[in-house]
């Protein structure tokens, strides 16, 4: 049997094979001497580490080894604004926004306005504009802290990143950029350019501080080649790499073999922020891809598949209590679960999370402009 | 015997031969009717039109028959900050000033202070930045109209300016550029992505009045394949086709078959607006590709030839009285006039400009701010 899965910034799909995967792009697995260099700072680690979510690194342990001797690193994320934000991106921010408090530092996120734009014949900037704001909101209601958190919006910051731009830009040929994101002649020229400007994040703060800063980026793996290029870059601009921290995708609805990660254009198998409880319920009633067996009796004698069950593995995302999560697991293989409760468990749990989540989002409303950098 | 040449946005050599150009490139020449309408608004027409120095246009017509409805254009030009001001440059800008006067119509003005630098291996952004303000102080003192002038930066001005030029750089792929701009695989990103910054002053007017504004876009002839590019792409975004006035290459001292036209980068044969008179006799003594004869007595006998001397050359661009200079082309014809006269009223001519380009230029100083465009 072959499993043929493709990671890139503009496709994931099949089956994802995470350990091809740490071996085609060059990174590292994060493993239990570096689990345990975390603790020793965090006294606790986060579920999303616990369990492998966040699985891959790269100079995790140099931006360890820099905070030790006190040169702080500084956290540095996104979210290209293009549709509504799903529970996917949500659990890459929870697990961001664990890491800024547990060391104390600033975050950096970015919201590249101008990519989707560039990339997606059918948006425009306005759409992209609306969805900045929609999305900023999302952010704010995981609850960031404000004095540390800076928003940086592409094209409302162009005055501060466009210059850096243009300096990773002279850096990279148009055959790197081809080779890296697959570009060819009908590529438009805003797209070639775009990297660039996701590169500048990365090392913003140090221009503006007039210091090099240790910069370490929480993201899902398929972004991993712009990184790359950074990394390659910015040693050349006098900057340090850039390190990262990566996580597995949270499959949408379908399955983990029939979709490599959720997507907000697959609406039915999404779980958005702004979904109400009924909405929540139906999606996971009807479309959670279900390791259980055909009938009743049938998973009472054999018992479920947790494996390949995804209302199981989004409760590895989002219910952080290990004891509960065993207890469910081991009641779902034996057959003392049946698939109807394992979806009530994620149900509750899922709505419970978006009845705060929606509340603070209102609030955000009022903080937006406070997050927003200003020089 | 072949003339080659080549015309290019970064390089002109050879002879040119300005007749194919206008064929190549698929300009129309300014012909008597179209000077005649000029007229009809200008009251007498500039020696940059009356001696055919200012050649060639796009839509000049257009704009014209836009005018007499009461659609005003505005004037774009610019200049890439990479090194100082030669009267080149000064040329083509007093004539825009003139069309600024005449038709009394706003300018904006953009120094694209990316440009070089990514086109230039060994320009940091700090060395144009420098070159931004020395060369906006050539263009102040050259005595633009301030209430009506607008100088545009592309780093200082990226707020407004990079949102627009990725609208543009969505409608131009890879392809497009390479076949206008001879990129291949080793050209830099940024540069890819450039020409849609050089875009965006003909529309910028229109983005910030919300209404279609007519431009007209002064300019040397070697800039044609940026405007041929916004030629294309603006109507899809739904403004007019920048329009265009084509004005010939000033010589270097060297000559026109030596030289397409003055370089900063050859120090020897270009007069820089910030030359000492002694420099300025110097290099023109020393340098200005003589029509003369060998001998005076020679010169006497058989006259010079002023269709290849630079020193009338440049007169027909710095001497504006008809008068003056058909009694130069006389007697150096005739031989009446020795080369070192020629020379002579060249030198004062060119020293006499500058004496006065060079106090404005000081009080120019204070005025910067005010030309810099704010929101």
């Amino acid at each position: 049997m072959q499993n043929k899965f493709t990671v890139t910034p503009w496709e994931v799909s099949g089956e994802v094979d995470y350990d091809k995967l740490i071996k085609e792009f060059g990174t590292k697995r994060i493993d239990p001497t570096l689990l345990e260099r975390i603790r020793k700072h965090t006294g606790t680690l986060s579920h999303f580490l616990r369990r492998g979510i966040f699985f891959s690194h790269r100079d995790l342990d140099w931006v360890l080894d820099e905070y030790d001797k006190g040169n702080k690193f500084f956290l540095y994320t996104g979210r290209s604004p293009s549709g509504p934000v799903h529970m996917g991106h949500v659990a890459t921010w929870m697990f961001t926004k664990w890491l800024q408090d547990k060391f104390n530092v600033e975050l950096w996120f970015q919201f590249p306005d101008e990519e989707k734009f560039l990339f997606k014949d059918e948006l425009t900037l306005e759409d992209t504009k609306k969805w900045t704001y929609e999305n900023a909101l999302d952010v704010i209601a995981l609850g960031f802290d404000q004095k540390r958190t800076h928003f940086i919006i592409d094209t409302v910051h162009a005055n501060l990143m466009y210059k850096e731009a243009c300096r990773v830009a002279k850096k990279i040929t148009f055959s790197t950029a081809k080779a890296v994101f697959g570009f060819d002649n009908e590529t438009n020229i805003g797209s070639i350019f775009y990297t660039a400007m996701q590169s500048v994040p990365a090392f913003l703060p140090s221009v503006l501080e007039g210091r090099n800063i240790p910069c370490l980026i929480p993201h899902a793996i398929d972004q991993d080649a712009h990184f790359r290029v950074s990394r390659d870059v910015l040693p050349k601009l006098g900057y340090y790499k850039p390190a990262a921290i990566h996580d597995m995708f949270l499959p949408g609805l379908g399955g983990m073999m029939e979709q490599g990660k959720m997507s907000s254009s697959e609406q039915h198998t999404a779980i958005f922020t702004t979904d109400s409880p009924a909405v929540v319920r139906e999606k996971i009633n009807k479309y959670a891809f279900s390791g259980g067996q055909a009938t009743v009796e049938e998973q009472r004698r054999k018992g479920g598949n947790p494996a390949v069950d995804v209302s199981y593995r989004w409760l590895t995302f989002f219910e952080e209590d290990d004891r509960k999560l065993k207890e469910i697991y081991e009641d779902y293989k034996s057959g003392k679960m049946l698939t109807g409760e394992l979806k009530a468990v994620l149900i509750e749990k899922i709505n419970a999370f978006l009845k705060q989540h929606q509340e603070k989002r209102e609030k955000a409303k009022k903080e937006i402009d406070k997050f927003i950098f200003k020089e």
